[in-house]
């Protein structure tokens, strides 16, 4: 089934211990969407300006992602973000943020967006989240991002927002800011009680946390040596996770753990490069490698310990 | 298998968000060999003054707990540490050590001691680590402890220590402060090439990670919401771990994979009360209960993806 993904879509200049790049096609929508081509048909809803080139179409393109509602504003500059990472690459320290046509960003959604079944609301502010929400007829499943510039300045609509949606996908720094609960597992229980029955929780360099009816699944992060450019780890994960419930259609307990790992899958292959470089020519046989390595490192045989085995030593 | 562990014991005084205690059975080997007792039968290693007394040998005996080469000095006090705990019960704030008979402490083993084949030295200087393991000549594996004293004051002494040991079991900081290297993948491999073949990180409320010749294995921490007081966590991680390995004689990789499960499910069973408290009365039942919590929420079905099931929606 078909995804509907609504973010930015945008220009990064972005510089990290292992080098920089001056330009390059970034942005949540995009890295979501890009990551999420992998396993469904995925539609993109966002606004670009008209420094928005043939080279960038192409990224999307050649992934089939259907960009008919990503508006293109002629008048316009595309939404462009400076940031670098220290030796630390959890934090990234924006140094400029020019959000030019994205900032009167107002999604329009053509009648066959309205049909889409599965939904991702990325990150914009809340209120334009819950109209595009309610502006799809046909959705079966609807998961949600935000960040912690919306819960301190837009949290009333926050809160309403996330009343309607299924999923919310955010990091633990936000889990804790949003329920005011220090304890992960205590403030996975609040905001639940809001309103989205899955929630899970991204936790960077220490994996990703899943908390449902069903219980509680946890994984790592992939080992990697060296973070080449942590930009867009999360909505690569986000488009992973969710492109992979859109192919199997639903979201009970196994197939979402398995979504979960296919998340971490393909947010372990964003940061390997700058951008999209590495996701764009990604392909099915190693992502699929890569997921059975995950099986390997948190694979171990439930074989209880028999405490009458002492006595035959 | 017989397992044989040198540390400290101790009184300690904690004070933590949810309450207090002013004198209370602890240390390193103390913990370290409660946990271990219900897996393997254990032998402790270590000294005590006048002031440690029949209740706390009782603790001991009724886990049936070796205490043969448990030296007692009339003459002086058993060790005495106070710390207290913040919410974030993650650090230790240290108010008081008064290090009393352990200031000298000299481990001097039986003949039977030296005849262990199962062995963890815990945490004490490194030069009587050494002493101790030299001296066991029935040895079949050897495990270490160390911390961030040791690194700063006594490195050297540590890392001629090391070399003969298989197993080291320490913490994420350690393993960055031993390795100098801030990625723990690549500090992992360092410390690897320093001696040990196996080394096993303890990350706090993040869980473990197990780094041997078969690769690496990460498991999660125990979903608690309430972390009554942590002190003695990585002593009974270590306590289960070494049990585990020494009830089964032997260090493959699904064995050692299980005994990293059992390390947390003893962590996880000794920071719900106070010191010894939890540890000290639990079952089998309750440890294989919660040793299948572990697998519940580290499960899922390795079903890779097919790109072809895309064509049928």
């Amino acid at each position: 089934m078909s995804l509907l993904v609504v973010g930015s879509v945008a220009f990064d200049a972005v510089q990290t211990p292992f080098g920089e790049r001056e330009k390059m096609l970034g942005g949540s929508a995009t890295h979501f969407s890009l990551a999420a081509s992998f396993f469904a048909p995925v539609r993109v809803v966002g606004v670009v300006g008209s420094d928005f080139g043939a080279t960038e179409m192409k990224v999307f393109a050649r992934r089939n992602i259907n960009t008919e509602d990503l508006e293109r504003i002629e008048s316009g500059k595309t939404f462009f973000w400076r940031g670098s990472y220290d030796f630390d690459l959890n934090t990234a320290h924006t140094l400029d943020t020019q959000l030019n046509v994205f900032a009167d960003f107002k999604p329009k959604l053509s009648s066959e967006a309205k049909r889409t079944p599965f939904v991702f609301l990325g990150n914009i502010q809340p209120d334009l989240q819950r109209e595009v929400n309610m502006s799809i007829t046909g959705k079966k499943l609807v998961a949600l991002d935000t960040m912690n510039l919306w819960i301190d300045i837009a949290r009333d609509s926050l809160i309403e927002t996330i009343k309607d949606v299924d999923i919310m996908i955010i990091n633990d720094a936000e889990v804790r800011q949003l329920s005011g609960e220090p304890n992960l597992h205590k403030a996975a229980r609040l905001i639940r009680a809001m309103g989205p029955k899955t929630l899970v929780i991204k936790r960077g360099e220490y994996g990703a946390a899943l908390f449902t009816e069903a219980g509680y699944f946890t994984i790592p992060a992939y080992p990697l040596e060296s973070v080449f450019d942590p930009t867009g780890a999360g909505d690569s994960f986000a488009g992973g996770f969710m492109g992979y419930l859109a192919n199997h259609e639903n979201a009970d307990d196994a197939t979402i753990r398995r979504a979960m790992i296919y998340g971490a899958v393909m947010a372990s292959f964003n940061v390997e490069e700058f951008g999209t470089e590495r996701v764009a020519r990604l392909t099915h046989e190693e992502i699929n490698a890569r997921f059975q390595e995950f099986k390997q490192m948190t694979h171990f045989e439930a074989v209880p310990f028999e405490p009458k085995a002492k006595a035959a030593l």
